[in-house]
């Protein structure tokens, strides 16, 4: 069947980009990874970003934990590599914060630039936390405890820690990435667990829902990326951006959210405002593929990369709709999935020397070659194929009892 | 002949972009001007920007003060607008120096954003000294030398007052953007004038022109756009970018202070290397053009705008090739200018509504349909059509008498 065979796909790719990071990335010198990787594994930077080292052991860790054809010693001995390397260098002494981290660090880990935003941070958390559950390091779950604690002080009660100067003009902005990434991080701290920290992380999360909630304008007719703190439109460019492949990652997360709380309402809202809108708005119909950016009204983004076509808005496409799939079984969601398959399979992935190209042109031509880069890791395509075989698993298996 | 048709062409073209930005940028009710102008005229964004304000102010002033035509009430009143805005707003209080100016202000001049860089303080400096020029306001011209006094501290003393943090992994690295813009600010401050001031100002000029000259490297066979501070070749990406039109814009400024002192030699290089190695490297030999950013070894730039074609590259290669041809009169120079001249009219300029677009793709295809946005003011194309229209009368008026 076309499921058996979208599932076939995902394990065979998921394989190769495996392989790929582990030939390439690994610095068995310095410990932790290279990234910038150019499109047949050389190496053409050195410099560590922290968001990839983190992300990388975070899904070293979560293929080891939870597939078996990955449960191998050298998965670990990767993931522990690159977790020791973050624990070493990603913290900044005297920053004002003993857990501010670098947005970038030399191959020997030396601090290069820091970013007065908490996403450094969010995917130290991430790997920490998910490489304490693999090995029963407790101390390291503790640390990834406590850089949420700090991340939740940030967000929620005084960013000044993160150092950005106070500005008169500089009214404050919810991004929806924020309360994205602490929702990611509810689900990943709290997975099979329970107990009082626990109870605090669900208030957490379910204040990340509402904020989430927030980036619906219109009546329910768009999602914007930034609103006000009172979640209202904000004026010109900022306010009227819209990101869809930001908003189909938005929506999985609800729908994943809704299902574990049994919260049907969010569930819908997910798939019919989450999930449609940026497909509607997001989509190029003239050459396929879901354009970076777009302003609601219509007037053209200033972003330079606006029209461009990037692998990640098609990863999170594609888990968003099967995962809607899986759960509704309405056809019309399974043939989202096939379309956004049929694109991303045919454009982004490269079967000469495998992984996947991440920058397109409009028209679909590659652009910018390498496989990794200061923004692409092993990250967006392993979880993506990783969640898809994960859900055409439990579709077949269903089928098949 | 060919020259009176591109004069006739640079003037007219001149006319209609004045005409535009007096059109639509002015903003009656607080003062200073809109940057974010549709492709129509439409105002689509209220943020002012600081870059853009001083530029704007500088560029009506030397109109003003140096084209007949321009020497209008309308043009010096827009022009003492902007300057009272940015001297109301754009210095940020409280920033730990009385000097920094912040990036961007709402419309009614709070400020918004601060880089930790030096261009905003250079744009005011530039913009203060050719006002103050234009009205005798001494006042004003004490506070760009004062501004200037801490530019020339924060790069060759002591940064700390930029606000960046100092981080173990970041070893100075000298951008050829910062001896660039201050060669350009002691360009604009001892213009026609003597003293001590200036004699302060021409030192700093000649260590401007040695740290320019240090980003020529490999042999004298590669413009690279940073470099370490004993003047070496960087690692990695930073150490490889090429950035072909800020090259152009070097050799023109780098000719123009050799012909100012007698200079040769450095006349020489600023022609041989700044303006033919970014042309070798540079041009798109298969759609036309100047790229944006290449990797002198020929990797994949990380830049996600690398390819495509941007105004302000061809603004400069057109002043460069042509200053070059006027005081060289080699007849390839001029080939190179008309080769230019013919892709950036046919390209970027819209005879439809007036103004040029700013951003294409590889192919040459319109992008961002804007006209003004949060980097492109008033500033690249009438100074490129001015400058130009300058050279040509030069050129023209000789071979007349």
């Amino acid at each position: 069947s076309a499921l058996q065979r979208y599932r076939e796909q995902m394990r065979t790719e998921l394989d190769k980009v495996v392989d790929f990071w582990q030939k390439y990335s690994h610095d068995t010198q310095y410990g932790g990874f290279f990234t910038c990787i150019g499109k047949d594994g050389k190496i053409y930077d050195e410099l560590k970003y922290v968001w990839l080292q983190g992300r990388q052991v975070w899904m070293y860790c979560r293929l080891y934990r939870t597939m078996e054809r990955f449960n191998k010693p050298e998965i670990l001995e990767a993931a522990k590599s690159g977790g020791a390397f973050l624990r070493r260098f990603a913290r900044i002494p005297n920053s004002g914060s003993p857990w501010k981290c670098a947005f970038c660090l030399t191959r020997d880990g030396k601090a290069l630039k820091v970013q007065r935003t908490i996403f450094s941070e969010c995917f130290y958390v991430m790997a920490m936390d998910e490489l304490a559950r693999v090995t029963g390091d407790k101390d390291m779950q503790a640390e990834a405890a406590q850089m949420m604690d700090q991340l939740v002080h940030w967000v929620r009660v005084d960013p000044s820690g993160l150092g950005k100067p106070q500005l008169s003009g500089d009214t404050p902005v919810c991004s929806m990435a924020v309360p994205m990434m602490l929702l990611c991080l509810v689900q990943q701290l709290t997975e099979a667990r329970s107990g009082e920290e626990v109870d605090k992380y669900r208030e957490v999360g379910g204040w990340c829902v509402k904020q989430i909630l927030q980036h619906l304008q219109r009546g329910g007719t768009a999602i914007l990326e930034s609103v006000s703190s009172e979640g209202k439109e904000l004026p010109g460019c900022e306010g009227r951006l819209q990101n869809p492949g930001h908003a189909l990652e938005a929506g999985w997360f609800l729908l994943q959210y809704g299902l574990e709380n049994g919260d049907q309402e969010l569930q819908r809202t997910a798939v019919d405002k989450f999930m449609e809108i940026p497909f509607l708005t997001g989509w190029d119909k003239e050459h396929g593929g879901l354009l970076y950016f777009l302003d609601v009204d219509g007037y053209c983004p200033t972003q330079l990369e606006w029209s461009m076509k990037l692998w990640w808005p098609h990863c999170e496409a594609l888990i968003a709709y099967l995962m809607a799939y899986s759960h509704t079984k309405e056809p019309a969601l399974l043939d989202r999935f096939s379309q956004v398959y049929d694109y991303t399979f045919s454009h982004f992935s490269d079967a000469e020397n495998g992984e996947w190209f991440g920058y397109l042109t409009q028209q679909g031509k590659v652009t910018l070659d390498f496989k990794g880069g200061p923004f692409k890791g092993f990250f967006h395509v392993p979880r993506c194929l990783y969640m898809c075989e994960k859900i055409l698993d439990s579709i077949l298996n269903k089928q098949e009892t």
